[in-house]
């Protein structure tokens, strides 16, 4: 399994997923599901990927050979709009799946895989999308500005009670790494390392990428204050009337 | 859907219950999924029940059934320790299952339904069980203290974060609370009203059971509370070293 999310608010985009994989509890590892494509100062995009993992590395890999090729007419590099950016990701997915279906049709294989694509390119705004394994994308919601794939149930309470627009990127990028701990808590198959990136509008390039072994000074002390804080919100709710 | 769940600490047992029920979108109701059997003094069980409603019901009846009838040589008036309650419950499940199953094999109805069970017979322990579909059952986890039934991932972390088996049972409750909160702000198939009942170990009755609507003095007062508690936690977190 996997937990990746992307956050938009009104001064940028937070990133953030978890690094573990496994097919089977024998083959249980640790890559990277965050990428980045930039031109600083023309465009700039992270992906996130879930699912398949050969799925997701053959899309990433002919991604980036697009992304390279100055000759290339379509590619990450050329898009126009981040809707046509995720629309080239989902045919891309689509494209690999299908040429590895008819070997796996007999087999309980899932070519499966889930993105989430954001970033911006210069005089558009910022912009994040979901891309499904059909290929299809959404972009989030207006009052729920954020967007999750994979193991996404556990960690989306806190993102309900927290992320507004007007969230500051800081605070996201917080609230990013307490839903992803929440998950890694509930879940065993989602786990560290922890990577976070922060793109701010306009900016054009990730201004900030971080990845957090479970055991960080800043995890650590992350965690602990939450966990401290949660339990002073608790000594202080509203006792029930009987009490 | 549903959510239910059961929380076991040293001092008693919390139960807490949602009660929208719903076959579809355009079949949405509300029923209480929490039921008490109890002889003051003797023994109290509590039962929560999620699944299919049909089966549910007669599971219910059933119990009922032979728990007034004092001449019934197997109830939940006459077993001598929780689990054989819990072993009862799973029986009583199966062969409603098994008695409609022929005429639902052709149709895709899911007659299943689970259970958790919990409460004391006098003289020995409080305990709770969860009782599967197929009518088998367990206990909780040493380290995690609570069952969960229905849609249980949104409200899982909030409880892992709290609950020990120290915990008083009136913070239980209140976490029991807070985690059907997170539940229904994530699931529209979880509703209201709330019904949480606290059992107080040797108590061998029901200490409390209230029933919450959504817009209760209390629910309303809840909520606020751990929503400025949780943006107070969130303010005070460690800052990223660049801020």
């Amino acid at each position: 399994m996997t937990y990746c999310l992307a956050i938009k608010v009104d001064s940028g985009i937070v990133f953030a997923s978890d690094s573990r994989t496994n097919a089977g509890v024998d083959h249980v590892d640790a890559y990277s599901k965050m990428h980045s494509f930039t031109v600083p100062g023309e465009r700039a995009f992270v992906l996130l990927s879930a699912g398949n993992l050969a799925t997701t590395q053959a899309v990433l890999n002919i991604l980036r050979r697009d992304f390279d090729d100055r000759h290339s007419i379509r590619s990450l590099s050329t898009v126009d709009y981040v809707f046509d950016a995720a629309q080239y990701v989902g045919e891309v997915s689509c494209n690999v799946q299908t040429r590895h279906c008819e070997s796996t049709r007999k087999s309980s294989v899932n070519l499966g895989a889930s993105f989430i694509l954001g970033g911006q390119i210069a005089g558009k705004p910022h912009d994040i999308f979901l891309i499904y394994p059909e290929g299809n994308y959404i972009s989030p919601s207006p009052s729920n500005p954020y967007l999750q794939i994979g193991e996404t149930k556990y960690g989306k309470p806190i993102l309900d009670r927290i992320i507004t627009h007007g969230t500051t990127l800081e605070v996201a990028g917080r609230c990013a790494l307490v839903s992803l701990d929440s998950t890694m808590r509930s879940n065993v198959s989602v786990g560290p390392p922890i990577e976070l990136a922060l793109y701010r509008k306009d900016g054009l390039d990730i201004e900030r990428h971080v990845t957090l072994d479970a055991d960080s000074e800043y995890s650590l002390a992350l965690r602990e204050a939450w966990s401290d804080g949660l339990n002073r919100v608790f000594e202080g709710l509203p006792r029930f009337d009987w009490e």
